[in-house]
């Protein structure tokens, strides 16, 4: 019985992760720590349909008084188990509106983006090493790919690019300090998903095609993706075709 | 005549530059705005030999308003003409001590060496336009590489490395976007330099080599290197050799 812990999971790919693992039979996925830094009727509906494996926790990924706290109230509930899979999946993806000179939130995205990742994976540490899959997750794109800037060109959104650039650094660096004892830190690009961050419809998958195909990378026996930032795989998008953008085939996408 | 900017020319690199750019002739290289957020020595020495092309001026780049000033502070002394070339040198190196999951330096490194490179470019664009030459070196190294992370696994340096990597992206987004309007934004490896950052004797180049070797990649015409990271190429230092960690080729590290 694997236990989960999710951030950002309010709304958008979080919540689908959230649903994905409470559809799955309980003698797979055991707890589910769906986190949120505010009050979420979808999150809480959740909870009720299923109180005894999806808990309800509090947690502000920039707020390191609000991510003890959170580790605390997970160990309680854990009672002595470790932590099995975490999944850092809170950010943002801030624009500009004048081009890269006028960018005026990189601070913000790197806050929450980066210094946010770094600080609730050593919180959850302690608890990940006592964990049975040791498996981190911290939720990527392509748009953090320096190699393929190029082609990322059109959209506006730089500070979401460079933050997330920096987030596959840091993924790396947690993920050769960890590969001895058994971890896998996995930089892992859902593709482009039809949530308030993707801009809706005009995205490639819904968020459940999304979290499925992510777990798929998750749960892969072994540590085969660490440090690599995966694209996940989903059946009717493998190959390129005329009039699609992406593709997705399953193959680690370049730094 | 060409005109260059450095920041961080109090010590190390940055001092390298200014005097290898003070020793060519003053019909190849004019005005030099060696700028430094406090005093030095070295500095204040260079300029009382060649006080009217050696220009001292405050800059601190974690600092906004003292960017702003130093902006103003160079436009006057050129007199109407642009600045033809910024190098965004000063940055930091900053250590753990027990493992990544003690790094409490991320923010820091990131503000001096991503945040102060972006506020600096920014403020000194407009002056870049009208400059003849139009390029942008901001120093990186071959740390900030995210695909040679293992490599250099053994410096307990990840502030450095993760927000090089960021610097790197920051780097490519001005690349991309200022490209047409014949800009060159360079991600520039000077080589390991016995400086304080450096860690001194160990390293293998002094600063005054790597100095001349950047040089002559930045002055290198077109935009070739726009948008790369490239390292430097050094006579002795281009072929791998027994006992030597680093090869000085000239060509572009990947991201
Ligand atoms: N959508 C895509 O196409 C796509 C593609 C690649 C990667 N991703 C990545 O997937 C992740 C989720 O994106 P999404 O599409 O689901 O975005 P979303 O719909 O905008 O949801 C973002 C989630 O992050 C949470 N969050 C933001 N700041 C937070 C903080 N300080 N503390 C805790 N939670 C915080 C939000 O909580 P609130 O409800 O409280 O605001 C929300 O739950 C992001 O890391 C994104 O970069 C998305
Ligand atoms: N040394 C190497 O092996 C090596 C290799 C690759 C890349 N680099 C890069 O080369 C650059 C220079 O390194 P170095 O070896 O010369 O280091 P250094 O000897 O430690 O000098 C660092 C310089 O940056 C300045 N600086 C730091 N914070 C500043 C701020 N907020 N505002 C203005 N200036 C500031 C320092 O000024 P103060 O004197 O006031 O402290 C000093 O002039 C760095 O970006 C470094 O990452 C170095």
């Amino acid at each position: 019985m694997t236990s989960v812990l999710i951030t950002g999971a309010s709304r958008g790919f979080g919540l689908a992760l959230a649903r994905e693992l409470a559809s799955r039979p309980a003698s797979s996925i055991g707890k589910i720590f769906a986190t949120a830094r505010g009050d979420s009727a979808a999150l809480n509906e959740l909870a009720q349909k299923l109180p005894d494996r999806v808990v309800l926790v509090q947690l502000d990924v920039t707020n390191q008084d609000s991510i003890k706290k959170a580790a605390a109230e997970v160990q309680t509930k854990l009672g002595g188990k470790g932590l099995d899979v975490l999944i850092n999946n809170a950010g943002v993806c801030q624009y500009v509106s004048g081009g890269v000179p006028t960018m005026d939130n990189l601070e913000e995205s790197f806050t929450i983006n980066v210094l946010g990742v770094h600080w609730v994976t050593r919180e959850f540490l302690p608890l990940l090493k006592k964990g049975s899959l040791k498996k981190v997750a911290n939720i990527s794109t392509t748009m953090g790919s320096i190699t393929l800037a190029g082609a990322a060109a059109a959209l506006p959104a730089p500070a979401y690019k460079i933050s997330k650039a920096a987030m596959n650094a840091l993924t790396v660096q947690y993920a050769l300090e960890f590969e001895k004892e058994g971890f896998s830190f996995i930089a892992l690009c859902p593709g482009w998903l039809k949530t308030d961050l993707g801009g809706g419809d005009m995205a490639d998958l819904t968020a459940e095609e999304g979290a499925k195909a992510s777990l798929d990378i998750l749960f892969k026996e072994g540590q085969v993706y660490n440090g690599q930032l995966p694209k996940v795989f989903v059946k009717g998008w493998e190959h390129p075709q005329e009039g699609r953008w992406n593709v997705y085939d399953g193959t680690n996408a370049p730094w």
